[in-house]
């Protein structure tokens, strides 16, 4: 019998012109101001409840569990809402105790060999939305696959890099690009 | 009598995307790897030549100094070659002394100054070319007008990240991007 298909592990980052996923406070704000188009909410409602798996941080891990089941986004945007509350959801963090939004399972220690696992399993693909550290460690582990970077027309002048600490360079493969009418720029990537 | 529009300055800088325009060690060689797409070529090479004068720091202008004169150049790329070696350049150094380099001029201080009064005197538009920490110190002056981005498929880890230092982050306005078939992305912007 042939083996399934290894699925993939994608990675879903917003970053500044200037490569910095928040500024040195910590504020990924900067990233979302110029959500005024239409076409990019649509985008990236489709993108993050695209039907894979999503693993996050804490960090984002809390700011979407905040966000998605409530009703406020149940009526701004009703099929994203039902689509991330009904993905699978998987979060890393040494700290945190419990996950209380449906779906989730918290995962507090060997990241990297969770993910290993997960990804020798059948199943959808993978992805990971924002969070940077994990980026690096899993791109060091060679188990990321691919990598969306939204490019936004700002520059920080610092704050932390879209994968600071890698432990040597990786060379990526574009796959695509795409221009927004708010100046941000969508580059997709293989990850070498 | 009307007074004539102010020449604009903008930047052109060759950055991984994770925002570094050199990597730990200073080297810039990730930027010049993929350079085998003859496409590729011909728009840097109209780039770096375009008619208006050049502006370098000392780093990238020892690198341009050392290659567009000598005859290897003249042979590999004529036309860019006597672009480059025609046009009016500007090197902004402390510690340099001379500047041989056909047709430049070397400033050993005040360069904000220098930029402010050579915005001011009609002329051709002005373009920094690579040089770090000089186009922070110029956008944080409120001089800089456009920059011009290349993002590289390349992850390094570590670096001198573009717009390193800015004292406050400034907004761009993106204007244009092409793609190229090396993987290199081109973004224009307007810095606001």
């Amino acid at each position: 019998m042939p083996q399934s298909p290894q699925r993939t592990l994608g990675a879903f980052m917003l970053v500044s012109v200037d490569g910095y996923y928040c500024d040195a406070n910590g504020d990924m704000g900067f990233a979302h101001k110029a959500a005024d188009d239409d076409e990019w909410n649509v985008f990236v409602g489709r993108n993050a409840s695209g039907g894979g798996a999503l693993l996050f941080g804490r960090v984002t891990y809390e700011m979407m569990a905040a966000w998605w089941p409530s009703p406020m986004a149940a009526q701004a945007m009703p099929a994203v809402a039902a689509g991330m509350n009904a993905a699978q959801k998987i979060v890393f963090s040494r700290t945190l105790r419990t996950a209380d939004w449906s779906h989730t399972t918290l995962v507090n220690d060997d990241m990297v060999g969770f993910v290993r696992r997960l990804k020798a399993d059948p199943g959808p693909d993978l992805t990971l939305l924002g969070s940077g550290s994990i980026v690096t460690q899993l791109a060091d582990a060679g188990l990321l696959d691919r990598i969306q970077v939204v490019v936004n027309p700002v520059a920080l002048g610092g704050g932390k890099s879209l994968f600071a600490g890698l432990t040597s360079r990786r060379e990526l493969r574009l796959e695509d690009s795409r221009t927004f009418k708010n100046g941000a720029v969508v580059l997709w990537y293989e990850v070498r």
